[in-house]
């Protein structure tokens, strides 16, 4: 199936030794709450010039500190020595300063996230420094929110060296102290969805120069959010840079702009405010932009040229251009191009290597995130991982696609005895197919009926390791361990027909071409469908208690969880994490979302039907299985279903995790370490309640117990004895 | 029709001088903005052991610091002088201390709200100084909200003195630090419609003995909103104090409790938990408490004695036991009571006076309100004032119910001509009567037609000068200077009929005892009935022009504003202030209320209709004027009202006004001075430009015009040619 060029075998024969190793040794220790705890998250990785070395970031949190902080490391890629060279509270955007042997990272020591030089020795100088910072984070009076960390003061948002290494564009924001002002209009409208308010502030876009001097090139309103969000995709041609920016068109409308700045007659244009520059861009050899198109086990990888011709370079069982994989990267001498690819099926991270009509993959059994080549794009270093197997870093050499391991990321984690994870695809009642993976437990026999837990998260069930954005805090290994089946479930997968391309497409664009019941049908009935296939399936092979099954998942998550327990009779506990879309209460913020998918609002007669057909709170009384909402915001939405699952008297329980202070959040992704404990502790004993009646006494969640029993003998019957009635 | 023993016309002989020279002098002053701003709020009056003298507290608006400020003054009863002993952020619970010549009240001078001692020379003395103090208030990490001021930090929050003055029981609080706390249930979903986060704090009770030692006798969470509140009704029985705290019971709902202190003992006990205790207490010279009772337009004036039996005083035209009318006095013998009235038609305040069989009212063309008597009964001083003549303290002879003017609260708006004020009762086309009055522009004529402008407020339009209650940021005076006509109408008054009482108290008790349409027809269809039905009445006798007629109200009045602007088509302008109920998107924040109303969620295809029905936001497209929401808090009902209208094209502005602070908001009663500038003159440029076309390129918010000529352009034409076209 795959190409000829594919030389993936390579990667077996590298890893295979260090992976066979750990696997054998049953010795290895279990999984414990700590390990799921602090699984590392590799955030950026950067080659040296010259090839030898590499640094890279992992964030990891710190149960004694209570804070997640960054770990810079520096790895010697011939000897794999590997020294922490640098602690902080946050560390990104690193990249090596092209014509030195340094690299620079955006760097927070305390005095807000500023840009450092780092040396391969560790030593950090700064290189700009701006003390008046803005805030990003779910706290009150921040410009923008984070993404799971804490309230985050930034002097420095981004920057971006010249390939010579001796410009550098940068920008510095100023946080405005606040101004009481009357706001009128759309600034009272955006309210509503609102908890903590916006803070004002000002970027400031610099050029420093080879002298050192610094030129202010433009001031941008917090409006741009480009700019603010660090997309700004600087290119740098001969004599200009160029970089985007947001601007608002005359009818209110947000409208992305390029602007070019040039070194020699210091001044600004506007180069191209016509084309939409592409928000993901891979570089081809041939002057354009790599991409994937069409549906099905295949996919066409094209090159998208300046002229607008496409180049086809055949089918792949990959595509490129996926968020997750890493980024594209382009020889100095253009004619080699890297691009991070996920497979179809049974998806995993690797790379395709375009050079003339030449394509070879790199990857094989492990998934390779995280990549950095040198200039000409012949050596590299990446992470590589998988399900069972923890991050490590890797040396690529890319002519032979050769891939050898170099050293452990966290060898804490290499000390478990891996669990026996095997992936599956599913195809459910509709002839939809949807991937994933099913963790045994352990020591699992034939023969035996254990309980089964789904945990689900969009499409993130994939080959890495315990990964957070998939398995958020409910504790897959953990369950394994405690002798549950679980089941890493993706929702059917979008490209597979053009039907459910569709549907997403339409849900995505908020568009009304499909009708809003087929939209229903094809997203979230169609994934409960796949859901039910997957546990079916070991029901069927007596793998899996019918009367012992759990779901979980947050965000995306939340709405398979929330719809699965209000259209299945098949799941007894539920755990649902920081959601509601999909509730009535939300139309007035998504209106053009939930016109697609539900018709109109709720109080539209005509659409009310819809909500009904779907909507989790309006079929709370179909209920059969206890459902826990852990929140890190109140959303109305989840507020408003748990109200209703308790006045169906469906045992449910609402928890919501707090910020570090009174004016900040926890976030969407938790950052707070202890929050985590609790809210893996709080899925462990609901499950374990719920599922097996199992009551640990010396869980920190054990005074919740009386409410519990509370709710069970007061739950209806009408799903039959069995959903409530599970006793200790 | 008043009974033979009333002595009101008193009051006409001693205030007539005052009145009648003011009213005479055509020469005084026009309104302008600033009278309006400073119209002054009396808060507190007490009278001197001796009744020589008296204190009141004045809070007044100042725009040159932008904040309310309160004012202490001093009055000799017997001259006249007038002295300002203190000015503070606040003072309130302002009372004498018994068997001394001073006074004692909570007044924040810098250091949080603190107990004073104050004597007749102004000289503030600390009784109780607690700084840890906790805050009240719109701000984040108040422990309870405020009510028309900034964020209060408050130390004392209550006391009362032992009828010999040589006890002292008092409440101080203190705040706790922000504990970051996971939340679960009841403790999530009450934030569900919440913008500010709550704080925490404690409040211990204490007794100071005569020897001046402190006893704490009790400490109250949070959660007791009697005691964080101030409604203990603290009892000097003889060995005894006791006072009211909530308590939770079994099942987790709030219960009063009274608590007694033995002071001898110094033991608390429950004193009795089963007899509720009235929110308000009128005491009777039969050991009993007052009220009235009935229908119609006199009511039973009746005592329930402590054995349950009712004494009937007969009937009168007016009822005891209203929340604006001054509290209830029994004489030191206990033979003689005194109770605040408020006439049942052009209400207007009064005092009944009790003795043996005797009844006699104190009061007439005036309203009587804020008043304090000696502990004989027989002498007192009272808050004098009426819809044209500005508040004044008045001498009261009980006696022989003589009223003496003595001294001018604000002699600023005693220098304004008064403008022609009118009482009139309208009944609409059901029957019902409604209150209020006319304000007539100032030099009106006859024969020529003028706009109006309709304020309401439920039952605030009442015999009391420029009251802010009723009117808010619609500056009804100044309205009337610039040639409107100005009717400040109540809705239909809820005691007239049965039916109209039940549906009241259906509403406000959220039962189910009548259909949803008849209470919607009886409270908020009714009350549009008698809006048409006051402008009716002066268009059909040349007044008014059918043309230029607008609505305004905040509250329980802006209900009425919403309601009617998508019910009649009689108005072409409205500005409505913070409100949105009856919007769908409260009903999981007010369930039971929203169930009395319209018969379940608006998602239940039963109820909709109901909704439809009435739920301003669903009938946007039935609108024929241009709607203004000003809001302090950013209400999702109103932000969903002002987004229905806009799709619908009819010209609408939410204006948000600011807290001072990023953590705190202006309050639903404006207390920011700059605020209610801009909110004015938002109002007068409002009404003039879409009731007359009108433009002042001098108003501050003249930058809004643009918007709004672009809003009448694109406005539909169903409601006729004149809705939108009026030009300058």
């Amino acid at each position: 199936m795959l190409g000829p060029c594919l030389r993936s075998g390579a990667l077996f024969l590298a890893l295979a030794p260090s992976i066979t190793s750990v696997a054998a040794d049953e010795d290895g220790h279990r999984w414990t709450l700590i390990d799921q705890l602090t699984v590392p998250e590799v955030r950026a990785l950067a080659l040296s010039a010259d090839g030898r070395s590499v640094l890279y970031v992992a964030r990891i949190a710190d149960p004694n500190s209570d804070r997640t902080t960054a770990q810079l490391r520096h790895i010697n890629l011939r000897t794999g020595d590997t020294r922490d060279i640098l602690n902080a509270g946050w560390i990104d955007q690193l990249a090596r300063i092209p014509g030195t042997d340094d690299w620079s990272a955006r760097v927070d020591m305390g005095e807000g996230v500023q840009l450092y030089r780092i040396s391969g020795s560790g030593m950090a100088t700064p290189l700009v420094v701006h003390p008046p910072t803005a805030v990003f984070g779910d706290a009150e009076g921040a410009v923008y929110p984070g993404y799971g960390h804490g309230p985050l003061a930034t002097g420095v948002r981004a920057y971006s060296w010249s390939p010579d290494g001796r410009w550098l564009w940068y920008v510095v924001l100023d946080g405005a102290p606040f101004r009481s002002a009357i706001r009128y209009d759309d600034a009272v409208t955006i309210e509503r969805g609102r908890r903590r308010a916006w803070g004002q502030a000002t970027a400031s876009i610099f050029l420093r120069r080879p002298d050192g001097q610094d030129i202010l090139i433009a001031k941008r309103p917090r409006s741009d959010r480009l700019t603010f969000f660090g997309h700004s995709f600087v290119q740098w041609k001969a004599d200009e840079v160029r970089f985007n920016v947001m601007e608002t068109d005359g009818d209110g409308q947000p409208k992305r702009v390029t602007l070019g700045w040039s070194k020699t007659h210091e001044r600004m244009r506007v180069v191209n405010d016509a084309v939409r520059p592409a928000y993901w861009r891979l570089p081809g050899p041939r002057g354009g932009v790599l991409s994937s198109k069409g549906f099905g086990e295949t996919r066409d990888l094209v090159e998208t040229q300046s002229n607008g011709k496409l180049h086809s370079y055949g089918r792949f069982p990959f595509a490129v251009g996926d968020a997750r994989a890493t980024g594209g990267f382009l020889s100095a001498n253009g004619a080699r191009a890297i691009a991070g690819y996920r497979t179809i099926a049974e998806p995993r991270f690797g790379l395709a290597v375009v050079e003339g009509r030449r394509i070879w993959t790199i990857g094989g059994k492990f998934s390779l995130t995280n990549c950095d080549f040198t200039a000409a794009l012949d050596k590299g270093a990446c992470i590589a991982q998988s399900q069972t197997s923890p991050p490590e870093v890797v040396r690529i050499n890319v002519d032979n696609g050769q891939v050898n391991r170099v050293a452990s990321v966290s060898s804490a984690h290499e000390q478990i005895a891996p669990l026996a994870v095997e992936p599956r695809t599913w195809v459910n009642r509709h002839g939809y197919k949807a991937d994933g993976y099913i963790i045994w437990p352990r020591g699992y026999k034939n023969g035996h009926r254990y309980p089964a837990i789904v945990i689900t998260h969009a499409g993130d069930a994939d080959d890495r390791f315990a990964n957070r954005e998939n398995q958020w805090e409910y504790p897959a290994q953990l369950f394994a361990e405690h002798g549950y089946v679980v089941l890493l479930v993706n929702t059917p997968r979008s490209h597979q027909t053009t039907a459910i391309d569709a549907a997403y497409e339409a849900w995505v664009n908020e568009t009304r071409d499909i009708p809003p019941r087929t939209i229903q049908d094809l997203i979230w009935l169609n994934e409960v469908a796949s859901f039910e296939a997957a546990v079916e399936d070991l029901i069927e092979t007596g793998a899996v208690d019918p009367a012992r099954v759990g779901i979980a998942g947050y965000s995306r998550g939340s709405q398979s969880v929330n719809v699965t327990m209000t259209q299945s009779k098949m799941f007894r506990a539920a755990s649902s994490g920081d959601g509601g879309y999909l509730e009535p209460a939300f139309y007035p913020d998504l209106p053009g979302s939930y016109d697609t998918v539900f018709g109109g609002p709720p109080t539209d007669a005509g659409a009310l039907p819809n909500y009904q057909r779907l909507a989790p709170s309006l079929r709370a009384d179909q209920v059969c299985g206890a459902m826990l909402l852990q929140m890190a915001t109140p959303y109305t939405g989840a507020v408003d279903l748990y109200a209703a699952l308790r006045r169906a008297h469906v045992p449910a329980q609402i928890t919501l995790y707090p910020g570090a202070t009174a004016a900040s959040d926890e976030t969407h992704i938790f950052h707070i370490p202890s929050n985590r404990i609790m809210a893996m502790q709080e899925n462990v004993a609901w499950f374990d309640y719920w599922l097996l009646g199992k009551r640990n006494p010396k869980s920190p969640v054990a005074s919740r117990y009386l409410n519990w029993d509370k709710m069970r003998e007061a739950a209806p019957q009408r799903c039959g004895n069995s959903a409530w009635r599970l006793k200790d």
